[in-house]
């Protein structure tokens, strides 16, 4: 292994327009998938990618703040600077001017979130291994140095994260056989928010054909009963054993929430996504206990490991959908996944990355924490922008085998 | 009363670098104060100012974010605005592509508040009145549509505000004294972190003669001794009676804040404020268990009714640290005096402001919700760069008369 300095760090404001209702839910319209890029370059003019996902406006300001955040990355040695991640993530999420904004939310930590992804991708690409990879080849110190364990110490100390390591040291080997078969991923393409009945059976029709066996619908109607309608609507085509999952986008009040999700209880969702605030973690539990057996699942808009950790606690939720390009980056959604260990919650990634960087991400949680490999969600509108885009096979996710995170995208590269 | 349309939104990035020393505290050091800035002209050329605290970098953030949200403004009548301004800062906040920057924390929250905060000063100048008069002229009809209650229908229903107001109705007259009497101010200037112990002594000293009896130290040093030194030290110099208020900044974890606040009950500091992450919902309420009958004050980091709202509901604060320029500006300000006002908790604004703004809120809260006026944070350093500048005589806030919030800036106006 060689180290390199870094010489540069650039940002791009990369955008792609979505085609007609695509990426619509109960809040957001209109919008275009948005990734605010960081592009790190070596003196050997080696370079990492790192996304996090907006929705159009704003992506600027999140680039902005990369710029601000990148001038301590300039000079430091890549081999040294991943030696003691979580240090170097700390000081950065602590700046002494730029925390007020947050602290550890909003558009600075998604700045951080971007350099982070980019520094990892950098490392995986110089040492010629795809990230899972770099991962799981990792001492248990190695990685417990990338992580930045702050304000966790009542649930999740150091030796807690070596005692999870060591336990699910003896189960790796009955665990790899993940990289041959892949596991499953599922589909929220098939149902929008802005699409009509007929185009959400069609879609559910040819995931099915695919291979698809799990789906996600977006819910969140005024009055419900369109909800309703085509929850049901989805299940008698899907079948049931098929898996569905139901998506609010946060649209509910509580009372409304506990009132819809008991009628949407006899379709059996598999679980409901953002029903209101994510902030709330007290109507979360309560809406939890309310409608039992239905299980909650969420995490694409809680910015932090505190939150998280809180959410864990108060029993706010069953599936950890945390993203990479949410908290900041790679090294806190490996924090997450170890927090969702130690709470026995399963790891579901909301894919900001488009599921790029997250089937590296299921690799590890399975094979080294133990998580169990659920699925992963798929969304393909993207894909051609990729150099490399996962690979989906049968409803399956394929392992990435190429150097990095599978973050390049084509015409982002550094100028310098 | 006349009404004019809304011509033009600008913003200012101002910075006021600080003396040595002077707004340090144990996380914060080497800052400036410095105001994302809005100024909202009328086709008559009035205009409204309106400020939200930044600590110098990401200043410019907040501004371009401004400028994003502005846009809808223009071309808008005042009064109509006002009419309405609930439903108006929802849809600013729920603005379907930025609202993915948070939701409803960080840059664009920030950026709401100080458009916010300029449109409340700009209806109460247009007014001839001092905000806090504006406010407490409006019916409870007029001032339930200033706010958006969304997300707390589990907890704060419009029915209860209305409630809370007329209960509150028939003691204003006996309330209304304060306008002539004032209300307590407590000095933060005395204490901050980087100050040595004699200026601490010198400045408390002084402070006391100048007629105050409540002060903030700032603690949160590396090994605790230090903030155990100058709190006894403080205790000794300004006496039993006075009101002593610790400030960790987020420095401690929970278990160092259980061992040193313990400690730290001998001097019986009137709050300790900010002990940990501000997120930590659950790391407060264990703390605030732990350390009974020491009491807990927070709410400068945090960013929203809803957080709010689970910090009531956990038990895990006792003084609602509220600040007008954190939140969504003076809208969401009444809200979570209203939340407060149903726990039965005392509002005890954080001063992003300077206590330019607060300064009315206070008024109103006492005066129309029945909250006692405890006292308002004090923190001079900007004072000669407002136009007309909170009076404290005596230790005590006078009541402003000129009308507007107090947030008019000395060579900051309309370029338009």
């Amino acid at each position: 292994m060689h180290d390199e300095r870094i010489t540069a760090v650039e940002t791009r404001d990369v955008r792609f327009p979505l085609l007609e209702g695509a990426g619509s839910d109960a809040i957001h319209s209109g919008s275009e998938y948005a990734f605010a890029t960081t592009l790190i370059t070596t003196e050997a003019r080696n370079f990492g990618t790192g996304i996090v996902l907006t929705l159009g406006n704003g992506n600027q300001l999140v680039c902005r703040a990369i710029e601000m955040l990148a001038q301590k990355l300039i000079g430091r040695d890549v081999e040294e600077l991943m030696s003691n991640f979580g240090d170097y993530s700390r000081r950065l999420a602590d700046d002494p001017q730029l925390r007020w904004l947050g602290p550890h939310k909003g558009v600075v930590h998604l700045a951080l979130a971007s350099l982070t992804n980019a520094s990892f991708d950098l490392w995986a690409k110089m040492r010629g291994v795809p990230l899972w990879r770099l991962l799981l080849d990792l001492s248990a110190q190695q990685l417990i140095r990338l992580l930045d364990l702050s304000y966790l110490e009542n649930v999740l100390t150091c030796e807690d994260v070596l005692s999870i390591l060591a336990t699910e040291m003896s189960g790796r080997e009955a665990r790899e056989p993940i990289l041959q078969h892949g596991y499953p991923g599922y589909d929220t393409s098939v149902g929008w928010f802005e699409y009509g009945d007929d185009k959400v059976k069609a879609l559910a029709q040819q995931a099915l054909q695919r291979g698809f066996r799990a789906f996600k619908l977006k819910v969140g109607s005024e009055d419900g009963s369109r909800d309703l309608r085509r929850a049901f609507m989805l299940r008698a085509l899907a079948g049931s054993e098929a898996m569905i999952m139901l998506d609010a986008n946060q649209q509910w009040t509580l009372p409304t929430a506990v009132k819809i999700c008991r009628e949407l209880t006899a379709m059996s969702p598999y679980f409901v996504e953002e029903p209101t605030h994510p902030d709330d973690i007290d109507a979360h539990k309560r809406l939890a206990e309310a409608i039992a057996p239905t299980r909650i699942a969420l995490g694409e808009h809680v910015p932090n490991r505190v939150l998280f950790k809180n959410m864990m606690q108060a029993g706010a939720l069953h599936f950890v959908q945390v993203d990479c390009t949410r908290v900041a980056g790679i090294s806190e959604f490996l924090t997450v996944s170890l927090l969702a260990r130690k709470f026995g919650l399963p790891v579901v990634p909301h894919v900001g990355d488009m599921g790029q960087i997250h089937q590296h991400l299921v690799l590890f949680n399975h094979i080294a924490l133990g998580h169990e490999a659920l699925f992963l969600e798929c969304i393909p509108h993207l894909q051609k922008h990729f150099v490399s885009p996962a690979r989906i096979e049968n409803g399956v996710y394929r392992t990435p085998e190429l150097p990095g995170s599978s973050s390049d995208l084509h015409g982002v590269t550094p100028a310098r």
